[in-house]
């Protein structure tokens, strides 16, 4: 028989795919499943095989692998980062995902990552300001208007209950675009003209510009008592956004210390600067917010957990849509053993 | 515009386009075009940017990647080993590869490797042997007749003038089906009931076992002066076939060292055991055969940048052909800055 068995067939989901499940499930919903899926596996973090990604650096950007398992599925993203690509028309950050069986090594699922790694960072930051924002918070500021930045806005409208957003960006048709994308979904828009405008009364401050260098987005005078930081711009070696003077003063939350030390904006500070990793907020053994005059600071990189909770997700949402195509991966002969036969018997064919 | 861009497709060559591609060129034209290419990338080793492969161990087996980039295009391999998938009925080893350039991060081919690992493990083998085997040998033996073995023979003769094999394995049903598939392409084909009848008179051995085990496939008494053994089974931490003594009396050569030493038949012996690099005999810098009654073994792992030039090899081979199809894998709005537009918009259309 020359047909592919089943085994020979991964499920595949190509950008147009994505966009239509998305749309299926809706956007919001869709944050706050993925955040619920993300904080699950926040909860089990012991429990998961961790290394720093392996990256590949180049003049222009790097391409990195990001590997995790939690003993019974393996995930990793292929991801690349190239500040300049924008300026060719290309986009920044492209990436792509792989699920598989641990006990055979088979993949069970295939995917486009980039749209989702937008959805999956936007919902992590939403699911850490759900534990570390000032109660009541309604109002964010969201600074650097790029690719990142209306899920920023609907993961936290959906996710911890904002209402309104005020926007800026050193480039104002960013800001116009975001505006543009924003008005018409409910959220209360404001377009600001510096740093300072944007997070006046904003009890979340979400700094995501784009720029590769060593920049202050934000100044320890700008910064009062009682916010919330989500700071997830800078998040590779010589790439910052927030002043050391903020990071003394706030209470600091990571990821993966081993890996947001090199990559975070905490690269600025010595080796022991202290900071709270948020599996331990999450399942009680460290405290997040303890005061309403607390300044919080999430230091977001992006951690290969977060990818594989995404995997997992898509995974379990395509049951029964038709989001996923079949694509023969797997060479898998009726005898495993038999693998030229098979190459032989399809010459005949 | 609802199209995707240009940019957002990636040619995809699944295993029944690889098996129409490799029948195209011809299976024996395939493994001596793809000796050629791994060839010419030994010989600008030093220019690879290496690292060991990133392996997630688990009971039953091994989750890998394997990347490596040349400075211009950047290729990964995932790939799986897990010895006890045949009693299921399942391949041993599958995996996929995925190629991109390196300005821009952008992926240009992704790819079924399970065939193509198979074909460039034979082609680097028989690669390997045109410069080591003793000149005018014209049979071979092949102890382990699992789905390397046909692949193997084939580049055997296609590239080192190869005209009678030799099978032994200790399952007599894998013997058959070696046999079976050989018999037909023009070889001289003898089955065998032990090891020793099958290595009378083969100037290259080529041992290809599968148990992961210490195991002794060939011992010292067994092998003469003037043979070049092709120890490729042997290729993980736990798993070889090679008795120290013969490794002590032969030459041996290696991929690269700091990967064979934890993963080949050399993981056997003290950390300073002697092994020349076959890059260095590539290149004329290091002494490959220089009698007839010497003893070369080549203990072959499978190196990260063999994958790399099959990967090259099916890239430049695909233009022109029907075997590949376009994915719509990237995410690739108009204006770079726009993703959540481009999400929106696919919702209206």
């Amino acid at each position: 028989m020359l047909e592919p068995s089943p085994q020979a067939f991964v499920p595949f989901v190509s950008v147009e795919n994505m966009m239509r499940l998305v749309h299926q499930i809706g956007v919001e919903t869709a944050l706050k499943e993925l955040a619920d899926y993300i904080e699950a596996d926040f909860r089990r973090w012991e429990l998961f095989d961790k290394t720093p990604r392996l990256a590949s650096h180049s003049r222009d950007g790097v391409i990195e692998l990001m590997p995790t398992s939690d003993g019974e599925v393996y995930g990793f993203k292929y991801v690349n980062g190239h500040p300049k690509n924008t300026r060719e028309g290309l986009q920044t950050v492209t990436a792509l995902g792989l699920l598989a069986e641990v006990a055979t090594g088979y993949p069970v699922l295939f995917t486009e990552m980039t749209l989702l790694t937008a959805l999956r960072t936007a919902a992590t930051s939403a699911m850490v300001a759900r534990h570390l924002a000032p109660k009541g918070t309604r109002t964010m500021a969201l600074i650097g208007n790029g690719a990142q930045a209306e899920f920023q806005a609907m993961a936290m409208r959906a996710i911890c209950g904002i209402e309104a957003v005020r926007l800026y960006d050193i480039d104002p048709a960013a800001t116009r675009k975001a505006h543009r994308n924003l008005a018409p979904l409910g959220l209360e828009v404001t377009s600001c003209r510096t740093a300072e405008e944007a997070i006046e009364g904003a009890g979340i401050i979400t700094t995501c510009t784009a720029d590769k260098q060593y920049a202050t987005i934000l100044t320890d005078n700008m910064i009062g008592a009682g916010v919330h930081i989500n700071a997830i711009g800078g998040d590779c070696p010589g790439k910052t956004e927030i002043h050391p003077d903020i990071l003394c003063r706030a209470d600091v939350f990571v990821e993966y210390p081993p890996q947001t030390r090199i990559e975070g904006d905490i690269q600025q500070m010595p080796a022991d600067f202290p900071v709270v990793e948020m599996w331990e907020v999450i399942t009680g053994k460290a405290k997040g917010r303890v005061s309403d005059r607390q300044l919080t600071l999430f230091d977001g990189v992006g951690f290969a957990i977060e990818d594989f909770s995404a995997l997992r997700y898509v995974r379990d949402r395509l049951v029964g849509t038709d989001c996923a195509e079949l694509l023969d991966m797997i060479a898998d002969p009726d005898d495993p053993r038999d693998l030229f036969g098979m190459l032989q018997r399809a010459r005949a064919a």
